[in-house]
């Protein structure tokens, strides 16, 4: 690569940007940006726009000769990119409140990136992302995606089994905040310890040794169990594992386990949220008016703090790091959604997985971790079945596939009840589903309706 | 094995004993059974010795020289046996009443082989067929062990892993069934189908295929969704399957998968049945009241048609099928629970499958399947990894091991609930379950009560 | 399938043509055969011919009603057809001859299955075979594939895999020769053993069990050992197996097997022959020559007995046997080349294996053997990988890949001669290798000539 | 690990020694090492007895207060060791020339780590190394086990299944030598390649790319074949490989490979010497009494430059610079032999493969390779299933799984010669290969004699 780097950042518009600039910013000296494009769809022009402008600013206050692009036309901006980021969110938060709301009307669990929500992510976001891929082919053939769309383990396997584009890796910052909190939580140089994770994207659990090799482990999983902060995302409400689990199965869970592992009191926690102060997309939605507020402001020129009580803070973080480690070839231990090779031999060889790599020019590579006990084997493994379900019915609108998907994952009942989420998210969702459009047609002809009235509402306002 | 065989029963005060009796009978001449021992435990000394009466009438009425024994003494019965049946229930239908009332009574289905009260079965079971094999492995080193009793795959996988004892086969009546009500729904004539079997005890999916090698299996499909009888054991509600997503499999999955596949209805019925006329368990001891009553009428010689309504029907008779195949040597196509050995490739070597295969003086030859589709993997990985964890909590006592299992268990939701079923279940089921001695006394001084009022009307008499 | 079977035979001028009408009058009763088809080339219209009139002879003294038809246009007879049997060579016997000599002539093994020889049998074959399926997607999409043309795996692996034609068997007769002998020399009733086969065609292992169960392969072992006869084909020289080695796998090799594990002795006896008496496809051309001289005798109506002492013996009567086994549905256990499925779970699923399968209406279903021992698994692991760079070598005329196979393959000693034997043999038969057009084309630039006199006067002769 | 290391060098009185002493001196500023003892056996006092004294000159010559002790008791040493490296001959040089000479005198190759030889030295060292682990257990629980005694891959293998002992790393000087030549012949920055190996000790391969990602692999692979110097080990004959094998595989194999890609050159090469200046152990020994006649001298206070042109050279500055990575919790990319994890998912997962890593604190943490071509996967399957065998065969004495071993092995071509071979390589290491003594024993009553006169010599002179 020459000097001079084209950054592409699609969803630009996003209230995580500011912390992506800071993230450059940080790296100039490693990282030579020339210019940096922001691509968002006409919906988002507002946002963008204040995003381009703050993002201007910030470059600018550091002293650096880097022009911030806006455009609403993604060719445009591929052409010739050397790294495309991806932060987009198909439907806006819109359509994340619909994934949250609608399980949560039948009293399922309704979030982001797990259960039918997470489903649904995965089935607006594919199409769009094999797309840019297309593009990719055509206009920055050597670029590399660098993915934090959600649920980022799942649209980066559809870039590279879907879309037969290698030159992917997929980014979460729950690993980042776990090893930033850890050693705080234990008093102990960051530098010093040893970690090896071993995983999907949010699905990961890890090992923690010190510099004299000893394991750690143990004294993690103590300070957890006795409430230390070790590195939950803010969007993750902080129910106590059982002791008596975490410490047979020697390994520390990740935050989104608490999902699986908890799934009574998660799931009591967002019935509470969904029928008071709304859920957390409708939080957040909140919290994003407030920080896009604030970036007009045509004064401020650095990230404000605000943005780090976000569940994402760190992602865009992480992505810089990430880029920076592939341009100066740094072989960064990073824990990265990439292809397993084996490294989880349990798993296909050709699934994305979410584990301890080295980052260099040629991309991540996966540190091999062995055989896993039963328990986690046999999750890691039905997690892996259920996203092949759900990206294949992404990519074909296979219903039945979609339904199984449903079935096999463990945060969703089967049933009447499941059934009538499937359908009824399809129909909330039907302007970001061409994929589906028989099956909606078909549903709409039998006049499912939609029980949430929020829900209602939203989509009212939509036409 | 030379001519005049010892067929030992361990169970034997079971209610299908004499469909065991008239299974062997119609073998006779195939199958030169000189002595049947049937054993039981002093508690279950009234029903055995009908039991015995009752067969020997069976078998005098059947003008074939065959002798009936009792013993209470395993071993005395061992010397020496050619095969050993086993259908005996550890902590009989009371515990059962358990398995199913304490999950129910947190919300949670209770069943006496699918989610809590299945891994509780196999923790009673467990440390009793592996003194069983041990007994075997001195007194009868040439037998065959074929076991009926439930969770049937769990406990041939305990007896095969962990007692080291490779003659042993596992034996379900839900293929048995499926493959009798299948072509009379079809219209064809049995012998002219071929049937391939793949999964788990209790957990399995088959094809269909005529004489000239054509598939029907979406023809049983359409049968099924018509609401043909193909084959549901008596004790399972008939709630029919998704039709979309049984289509896109193109597979027939067995009468136990509506507990995963339609998980809200399978778990209404049970609770409406708690909460009304009690669970099956506490039907079942009603309708084995009756048969008992029956067995005594010293003029009954074969088989009460009431038998048949039980959903354990034409096990007995699988078993005598398998004998009758492994005696005479004749390969004959059965589906049973042996070792994998790559049958389904996904699943660990050594695993204990149900396949068909064919059945010979060897033992049992799985046929192997290949490749399954991500949905089905998926299930039956995670459905063997909780076994693993099951039999290994089993075997170890394993506090941590035990919550995994439960975790990992799709039928339990998990979190405080969950954790307080796997305590009263260790509670209610104490006599039982020596190898969780130490944790039941801790809980026992956290004093942990069980909630269900029947159970504990049940505990109060067992004491 | 309806009554009036029509089979088609694709080599139909072979010598063993008369043990293929043998085998299936002897089933006449049970296969309702109306018309036979043998097709050839013009080349070999004599033989074809003799052997039409000789077949048709044969079926009129069984007093079946059954046509024989010779066609030199392979589409007119697959039209409609029900079974497609292969026994063709491409090159014929002379093509044998060149695979034997050239590699002796560098003083390594020269064999129509084995080391040079039978990877370019291969070569040969697989452009042809892969013909042949697209002309029966076409004719006869419901006709089975039942291949015995040699190097038999490796065709049907390319039939399935690269000709994606699922339709196929693979059969030899070396399985076949041990369970008519084994019984034989161990003195006991065949149809009371229970066999079970795993590895590749021509590489395999089995296992031999009695009535009891109890295994006796140990005794098969000492009787081969003993000089006892066990099943040896014809052709190949009968140097006896270490008995430390085979004692310690107790497992019984094939007859191939020889030239592994005495690849000494295989290569000496070559040697000697080649300079003496000719190679093995010199003798069965004499051999060939006197049986259709015997053929054409007008009042042969039946199959004689000459034609038992070639190495090919009984390959036939397995193809009407496994035609049968389908046909009527018989679930016949039989040991065939299909798809593994995880039947060798250590090679890849969808490998050719040949090993015990029940053979029925929907093809042949493989029994799972399990983990083998560490030098079976890596001596099958290294002649798959073998297969596999063959028979892609063969489908896109790769020379890289060509040199791979030699390389890998343990009776080709690497270097230069290894090298010198590829480029003479392709350039032998360069009239068959049209995928290797221009790797040829530059060896006769390069004016490679070839060192054995006989195999230039053959060439000569074909000018 | 405390400041104040005490490092521990079995088989100390190597020639070797003074590298292993330069590279502790070059990383002192590191490594802060207090003493080491070089063990040996009495038969090698002389030798250790100048080793010790030339290091503890460099030592003092460098100016750091390290004592070098010399000791006959390994116990004494072992006691609290950190790290101990293994460069012990069993048998000296002796035990070498018969490995290279009784399998050239039958025209066979002998080679030090391939063919019979290599399979000898590992059953001479694996008794040996076990006893090693059982006296660590004990003494230095904590110590790391750093092996450079060949077959180096086996007994990392040994170490690691048999002994139970995790704390192993194996090393080898080839992927070393290449990583410093072949930057020179691309004339490129070394710090800018990236490198991935894969295979086993001495039969891996590797790619590169450049800083920006790109594969160079073709261009090490062309520059090879123009006859530069990418790293071939001295010993070694430079025989180039076929250029279209190795552009096909698009992989670059290491020196050894050349055994089995150009078998039969590397055997005639063997052969001249073997009939005229004596084999490379012969060629050693020389070389050997050279360099200790130099290390006598004492002014002598370096590492003298003839050391480098042994074929060894290397060797101890990786297992220098392993000791630091780990020591110093480093992270180091290197190549060695450790547990497979599935970084080769087509290996058995607990096998011990020779791949890219990263050492750290906690050890060696493979890079997962992913799926091979058909044809390195092949070779690396079959060269572990005949290390499996060896390892196995020199843990129980098992004579049948040696002639396993010796079947698989592409070098030897099976048969009588090849028994011969073993049987005399029995006899001729008699003194060394306690585990098989009763084998022996019976050879020698057999009265089996030993073809080579320069090996008889050597016999004679131990008696």
């Amino acid at each position: 690569m020459e000097k001079g780097l084209k950054i592409v950042t699609i969803g630009g518009g996003s209230s995580y940007t500011p912390e992506l600039m800071e993230g450059f910013i940080k790296r100039y000296n490693e990282l030579p940006i020339k210019e940096i494009w922001l691509v968002d769809i006409e919906q988002g022009k507002e946002k963008v726009n204040i995003d381009a402008k703050m993002s201007q600013r910030m470059w600018d206050a550091a002293g650096y000769d880097v022009k911030v692009h806006v455009t609403f036309d993604r060719r445009e901006a591929l052409k010739d990119a050397d790294f495309v980021t991806t932060q987009f969110r198909v439907g806006l938060l819109e359509a994340r409140i619909k994934d949250e709301r609608i399980p949560l009307s039948y009293g399922m669990l309704g979030q982001e990136t797990n259960g039918a929500g997470g489903i649904f992510k995965a089935f607006r976001t594919i199409p769009v992302i094999l797309d840019i891929v297309e593009d990719m082919k055509e206009l920055c053939p050597n670029a590399w995606l660098i993915n934090f769309t959600n649920p980022s383990g799942m649209i980066t396997e559809a870039v590279i089994k879907y879309g037969k584009w290698d030159r992917c890796i997929g980014l979460c910052n729950v690993p980042t905040i776990a090893m930033m909190k850890e050693p705080i939580a234990l008093n102990v140089d960051p530098n010093e310890l040893i970690y090896q994770f071993v995983g999907l994207n949010h699905f990961h659990w890890h090992k923690v040794y010190d510099k004299d090799g000893n394991e750690l482990t143990s004294k993690v999983i103590d300070a957890m169990l006795d409430g230390k902060d070790v590195g939950l995302p803010a969007n993750i409400n902080n129910v106590p594992f059982f002791g008596e689990q975490i410490r047979e199965m020697n390994m520390i869970p990740c935050g989104y386990h608490r999902y699986y592992y908890r799934q009574q009191e998660m799931l009591e926690h967002s019935l509470m949220e969904y029928e008071t102060i709304g859920t957390r997309g409708q939080q957040v939605k909140e919290t994003e008016n407030k920080l896009f507020e604030l970036y007009k402001n045509p004064n401020l020129d650095h990230k404000p703090e605000e943005l780090s009580k976000r569940g994402g803070a760190y992602y865009s973080d992480a992505a810089c790091e990430c880029i920076n480690a592939i341009y100066n070839n740094k072989q960064t231990h990073m824990v990265v959604s990439t292809k397993n090779r084996g490294a989880i031999p349990e798993l296909p060889e050709d699934s994305i997985v979410e584990v301890s790599c080295y980052i260099g020019a040629k991309g991540a590579m996966p540190v091999a971790w062995g055989k896993l006990p039963s328990a986690q084997r046999g999750w890691l493994q039905c997690m892996k079945a259920m996203e092949e379900c759900t990206i294949e019915a992404a990519v074909t609108g296979n219903y039945g596939l979609a339904l199984e998907a449903f079935t096999l994952n463990e945060l969703i009942p089967s049933g009447e009840n499941a059934k009538r989420v499937l359908d009824e998210l399809l129909i909330a969702h039907k302007n970001y589903l061409p994929q589906f459009k028989s099956t909606i047609e078909k549903l709409e002809k039998e006049n499912v309706t939609i029980k949430d009235s929020v829900v209602n509402e939203i989509i009212a306002h939509e036409r």
